[in-house]
């Protein structure tokens, strides 16, 4: 059995993947689901049976929530073909307006990441939360009781299936075997790999939970930000905004530390960035080929090391790496960057759109420094921090960010039928 | 010096008042921290220069951000005046539509409760913190840095002189005094006094609070769920909402446990509904005046205790208490109710704004019944659980709650002057 660490692993990754995906292989996974499910009625049923035959001592309402029927797994599916058909939350693109300078900015809907569901007795519980984390693009890990197991395991297989089925990472959904209650702590524990825990349950699990649950954090972390220049990038707005994003307040979270170069712009665009950079009092630490690049300029150098794509130097420091592409600049970005800001220059708007879609960073940024990530400069006022947290508030959070909603209704005397 | 625990009993309560207080009331607040910290740029700056010179081995960095000149206490009172300029984010109320039964549905912002920010060196977060909290309507609890401490608690004792000046209850803004590390341990431990914790700071702060935190948890929490028939109620209604309340589906979180009845009901109202609970199955436990009522119309009831208003009974078992009016209904709920769902029976659009407004629960209801808390039922679709946490999801949470949002900035070359 792997442990809930390696699972966490696996699911993250499994997550970019479904969160990147189009919205229709997320309803083709839907698809697949309800027809699986439908075509697995017995074998589930027979599970089922098996759980209730060994569940001692159970209340009459637990047993009741215990037990599926064709009946309540003909409901599972119509749920989950309800929202294969259902909108893409993915989808929203809220524009909050022009800048006085120009910038248009907006928000992009996007997945929490992870979350992990923990339950007791309901077995369709592990379908239709599995179901709402492929349509929203998030991992799940399902904890159900001990007494729901081989249920779970049964409806489990199905969901991975149905993964698979529309060509998506079944990692992405983790049915945790083990019942013993120290993996609940653990999933509370593992912060950074699970963004949210989502209990439902008796006062027992309640109580479990509230032991070992502290209050919510919304980080101000690191930034650790980057500066794409892409093959398609002006020279003189490279210039202009790896000097900006570098070096106009080095001590900042909002201050680029990497600088990522099409291998298309070296020698010569590479160079003018470089030469400005330096300018400006930079000290670059470099990868070879841009070192070779800049000593034959003589531009002066430092060679980079593993730990400086992973360094926040807050101060007149960057490191420059050259890429093969935009998949490339990705794939550092996504291992190095700290989900902060993020910025591509480039003249090649399918470029951008796709760096825009791709990187997991509370502000992304086209054609424009990093330092607009920032609540003033995003016309949301005064600002509380800048979330690195993907909870509610991500990025620059404002008044609005220190509040919810409650639900209001009403009616003329409508009761439930 | 107070507990941890005893300032933030006294935050919650004061965060009530100023949640209720109208925005021109928490405008006028921000109005008097201006114009109060203006008028005190001198002592602050008198606090801020003994700090500096206690201040031992700090960075230049360090030192430069503890730092104060009247400068900077300039900028600290126009961003207070921006704010009580600014929009009340809690004047916002979202309708999502009518339903086909007929009930119109809408989401209205709400503070998070108690936010928690625990940061280092910056005096200025102390007053520009204290003022989006004032603004939003949340309590705020500030645990700076050992080296700021004076310059801290002397801004505290300004932002709390402008809170005494606008009507409003001082604790809703505290500074924490005590420095020690296990102070912000507490903070983090003190699930359901503070709603969210917000750190700022260095890799050391940033370290204490990783090492302490736990992944958020939103809580599917019990449903203590209240309905309040008004004086104004048509008994009709009222019969037909309790009933469904109480006695549609028990074993479920939405339904009522604890129904609230104006005295100007007695006898024949109250009457009337106690005699359809009873006949739809449902044992009352009642307070004397409800059960003198009761008795002389030969309704069957059993004595209510203190534990009654506290329990999800889950079961055909209803509380009833006669109140004096809406404000006790109000404060009844304030005590005992479960944050969850309350609905109030009324013709009287008055009163069932005032109860709307009032009544911090995921969902408040007028003339409908507590049953119709649900996401299929509100028209969000399949539901992964009703948050009973003042997260971003407050109520049911559908697809669109399991995701958040990331800034989109598009520029043509923009840097930042």
């Amino acid at each position: 059995m792997q442990s809930v660490e390696e699972l966490l692993g696996r699911a993250r990754a499994a997550q970019r993947r479904l969160a990147l995906a189009p919205a229709e292989t997320r309803s083709a996974a839907l698809r697949a689901l309800a027809s699986t499910l439908a075509a697995s009625t017995a074998s589930v049923l027979a599970a089922n049976a098996a759980d209730l035959a060994e569940a001692d001592g159970l209340s009459a309402a637990m047993r009741d929530r215990l037990t599926l029927t064709p009946g309540r797994v003909a409901a599972m599916v119509k749920a989950c073909e309800a929202l294969a058909a259902a909108e893409d939350p993915l989808a929203e693109e809220r524009p909050l307006g022009q800048r006085p300078n120009g910038l248009r900015v907006s928000k992009r809907r996007i997945p929490l990441g992870t979350l992990a569901v923990i339950y007791e007795a309901r077995p369709n519980v592990t379908v239709e939360a599995a179901a709402l984390a492929i349509r929203s693009g998030n991992a799940i890990v399902l904890r159900g009781g001990r007494e729901a197991l081989g249920s779970n395991v049964a409806l489990g297989r199905v969901v991975r299936a149905a993964l698979v089925a529309a060509g998506l990472d079944p990692d992405a959904v983790v049915v945790i075997e083990d019942t013993d209650r120290q993996r609940v702590v653990e999933l509370l524990g593992a912060t950074g790999k699970v963004d949210l825990v989502i209990p439902r349950g008796g006062p027992k699990l309640m109580a479990l939970v509230d032991a070992h649950a502290r209050v919510p954090v919304i980080r101000h972390g690191a930034g650790v930000c980057h500066v794409y220049l892409d093959r398609a990038a002006l020279v003189a707005r490279a210039v202009a905004i790896t000097v900006n994003a570098k070096a106009h307040r080095p001590g900042v979270c909002n201050a680029a530390e990497t600088l990522l170069v099409h291998r298309a712009l070296l020698p010569e665009g590479l160079v003018a960035v470089a030469r400005a950079l330096v300018d400006a009092g930079v000290t670059l630490r470099v990868d070879p080929a841009a070192g070779e690049a800049l000593r034959a300029a003589g531009v002066p150098t430092a060679p980079a090391v593993d730990s400086d794509w992973d360094t926040e130097y807050l101060d007149l420091v960057m490191a420059v790496r050259v890429v093969d592409g935009l998949d490339d600049a990705l794939a550092h970005i996504a291992a190095h960057g700290t989900e902060h800001s993020a910025s591509i220059v480039t003249e090649d708007r399918d470029a951008a759109e796709r760096f825009i879609a791709s990187v997991d960073a509370s502000c992304v940024l086209h054609n424009a420094s990093t330092r607009f990530n920032d609540g003033g400069e995003l016309g949301l006022g005064a600002e509380i921090g800048i979330s690195t947290s993907r909870m509610h508030a991500y990025g620059p959070m404002g008044v609005r960010e220190l509040t919810t909603e409650k639900f209001v209704v009403r009616g003329d005397g409508q009761v439930r039928s």
